[in-house]
């Protein structure tokens, strides 16, 4: 693989991805999206840590489509749930069809610059609460962008077998500043630490006995 | 099936599944897409025939996308290149994933609204130069639509083995107002009659023996 278009949110995932892709001297160009999430804050260091790496980085704004997916990531007045990852009212956090949306502007970028692949930090841990993070749906995605026009893309999740434990365990041997990478799904200056994916940063860093150096609230 | 988001053009195609889907009892939500195409004017005429049918229509901006897809139908100084259809120069006229970015949109408010499906009107005429209207491709996508999320919708393609010639003939039987689709890639106010999908449309009621309404330029 020479060249991908990657899914980039500035979160610790896809920043472990980016790192792993530059230590294989895959070139990268990097694609996050707004689409109307409170946490706005990882598309400010989605920009920061790419214009320090020199990768190319490009932000679609579909905030517009808050008004069609009901989420509590968009919708302004409702909370966001508290709770470990993969607790039951994480659901909440869904915001539909979230990454085929995703997924698919990526593909479309990759066609247009003839990119081999897109690739997708979606990992084993994502499973339980949200569908589109699992393995048989990347397989079938994988088979539609394939198809879907004359220069072939496939999208590649050397992830998807692997936990968020692994994953820090791979961003430590690959330098990744952890520091400068976000989490949080709140929106404030720093991580709540309450969340379901502040709990799951926090676990993951505890587990793969690796310093975590994220500031959280309280 | 009782209801669905129907991917509306304005065009000749969605416009017979619409009613099609009206005469089977179905419940429509209309979705049109604004990704920077020169031929805006199918989105006033998509406006224009919901309004009249009372049928709710939402169209979400995507034109920030022309910036990362190629293709002569968005990018400005580009010629929208004249001759048949199925010609190899009509390639030029693909969006990069078009199909899929919209779908996996569509399937996004699908499941927001609890719906059963994605209507799709891709048919068989569209195949020679579109990848992304095959029959493989929408398979795949269908099966990864159906993984996306808990609640499951299916991407229903009825036309996919029919022809261009087929949905003229079904139009008449449903009693499409033809005269108010709208198919021409150029933007003018008229249908230019010189571009590809304007030499479809007039070969499709000229084979299906149906008196054509449209005006034509020259």
């Amino acid at each position: 693989m020479k060249s991908v278009v990657l899914i980039y949110s500035g979160g610790l995932d896809s920043t472990v991805l980016l790192y792993d892709c530059l230590a294989q001297g895959i070139k990268v160009r990097t694609l996050s999206i707004n689409y109307g999430q409170k946490h706005s804050k990882e598309l400010l260091v989605a920009h920061e840590t790419t214009t320090q790496l020199g990768i190319e980085h490009r932000c679609v704004d579909l905030s517009c489509l808050g008004k069609i997916l009901n989420s509590s990531l968009t919708i302004t007045h409702e909370e966001i749930p508290e709770g470990h990852y993969e607790a039951e009212n994480m659901k909440a956090t869904v915001v539909p069809n979230r990454n085929m949306i995703l997924l698919s502007i990526a593909a479309g970028w990759a066609i247009s610059t003839r990119s081999d692949a897109v690739a997708y930090g979606a990992h084993g841990g994502d499973h339980a609460i949200y569908p589109d993070c699992r393995e048989s749906f990347a397989d079938a995605l994988d088979k539609a962008i394939q198809l879907a026009d004359w220069h072939p893309v496939t999208l590649w999740r050397p992830y998807v077998h692997l936990n968020k434990t692994d994953l820090v365990k791979k961003g430590m041997e690959l330098g990744v500043p952890f520091a400068k990478t976000w989490s949080c799904y709140k929106g404030g200056h720093i991580h709540c630490g309450k969340c379901g994916t502040c709990r799951e940063r926090k676990e993951a860093f505890s587990l793969a006995g690796v310093y975590d150096p994220t500031t959280y609230a309280g």
